[in-house]
């Protein structure tokens, strides 16, 4: 009986540093471990190293050291300030390596991270993760990354073990930050809809267990209308389909109306109204809702 | 050879009176016939019954005649203050009848609707369509009613020709507004949240249909998290499974600086930030989003 053993591939051995190992980067680290590669860690408090290292990481004595073993750097730390008073120090070890930034922030910090890299010969990617610690390797794992391409396309397969939703954007470092905020306002947008709904029906007895299911069926129905709206904004043309804006703010000032009447927050359609407002006084009363794409690309007028 | 004839009900023949032939009107006339219901159809301007008369409709020469037609009258026009004009001098053939309003309106216009009917011996059901003409009779349009449940039971057959999507609410005749207010406020919330996505995308020249699939991804997520978040609203507890309202305050914090300092409209995140701030003011810093339910219980402070 002839053995065979199992093909091998250099990237599922690539080495990879975890650096921050709060409930994000420990599940990321894992998430490496479980993949088989090679994973150095390493955390201001090195207690937390403790479960990964029983589990095959190797513990770093120094964030240096850190640096040094791996040819892709992971960080995860709190902010973008944390991570450059980290790396700082570590221009020399820097040098030559990938870094990849999983902190949150907003694209001028990315950018402004891609130059300081750049001073200290170092790669860098930013990425930003759209999921919670449990989604990590799951396909509900979005994991976004902009900076050079061929950064991303040699660490792909390593960066590919934090779940099957890795995805490059582009080379501007600015794009995972501006994705993030995407998705931040759009979570925003939907849970804060969606709280006001459950509020007007709780006001006649409904439970909001009740009004999910409702709420659920209208945010699908919605988001399929996103990619027409979309195509409009594209090609800057907004023919009404079916609801003017005029047709809008009536239906806004209705729901003003009965969330006052009612003891509710109006704020929310108050906002949406002040916007179809604006739009509306520049024009846009017969066009569809794409329109006020225009009032989103300024400041408050 | 045995002819066999279809089977056929006498709900399948109930006749059906549909007064106001706008689009939404025509098309629900149009859904009765060709579902085999003898209808009667009346609207101001006659002209626009000459296509459903074609199909086999009967235009009736008076409001009033159109009323005494069929034991089922569904009126869709402007408005309530319109439909009560046009029904206010028929009260003797309207008395015994059960009347439909599928006008979008407040609880309280639906409340008093359903008082005005009572005084005139009618039965009255509240009606809303989330819906576009276009959806009428397929699954996507949801159809929902409110008020006498025997009323609802005994149209049900002939009420479902306009969508098997057709729900009864509860005997409250203000639920189906406020259903509708509900979908409404999450469906500007949808598309003030894409659009404000798609504006900061824009600043990268990133095309709105390039960010609509990654919007879309997120907004799915995130209505998955609604039936958990329900759940803590009916129960009055608040625990964070993951972000606390402080972590959403950071966040908040960046998509503001994120979207002024892009010349992007901000006032979304800051109004989500102003709730938010409330919540921590009260002592839910710690908690879980769900806990904003109670900002949007009470008008602002």
């Amino acid at each position: 009986m002839t053995e065979v053993s199992a093909p091998t591939s250099d990237a599922s051995h690539a080495p990879v540093t975890v650096i921050g190992l709060g409930l994000m980067g420990h599940t990321l680290a894992g998430a490496f471990l479980t993949n088989g590669h090679p994973t150095t860690v390493w955390n201001r408090s090195p207690a937390k190293a403790e479960e990964l290292v029983a589990r095959g990481a190797t513990l770093a004595a120094s964030a240096r050291d850190a640096v040094a073993a791996s040819p892709l750097v992971i960080i995860c730390v709190t902010d973008y300030q944390a991570a450059r008073e980290l790396l700082d120090p570590l221009a020399d070890v820097l040098a030559g390596r990938v870094l990849v930034n999983l902190t949150s922030g907003t694209s001028e910090q990315a950018r402004q991270t891609a130059d300081w890299a750049a001073a200290r010969a170092t790669t860098y990617l930013d990425g930003v993760i759209l999921a919670a610690p449990t989604d990590i390797s799951t396909p509900a794992a979005a994991l976004l990354y902009s900076g050079p391409q061929a950064a991303f396309d040699t660490h792909e397969p390593t960066l590919r073990s934090l779940g099957s939703g890795t995805t490059y954007l582009g080379a501007d470092h600015g794009l995972s930050a501006l994705y993030d905020m995407a998705t931040l306002t759009v979570m925003w947008s939907v849970l804060n809809g969606f709280l006001h709904g459950a509020a007007l029906l709780g006001t006649a007895g409904v439970d909001a267990a009740t009004v999910t299911p409702f709420v659920s069926h209208g945010i699908a129905t919605v988001t399929g209308w996103l990619s027409g709206m979309a195509d409009q904004i594209d090609n800057g043309t907004y023919a009404a389909a079916d609801a003017t804006i005029d047709i809008h703010l009536a239906s806004m000032t209705h729901l003003i109306e009965e969330s006052r009447s009612l003891g509710v927050n109006a704020e929310l359609p108050e906002l949406a109204k002040t916007l179809a407002d604006r739009a509306v006084a520049e024009g846009h009363g017969g066009d569809g809702y794409a329109a006020m794409i225009e009032q989103f690309r300024k400041p408050r007028s």
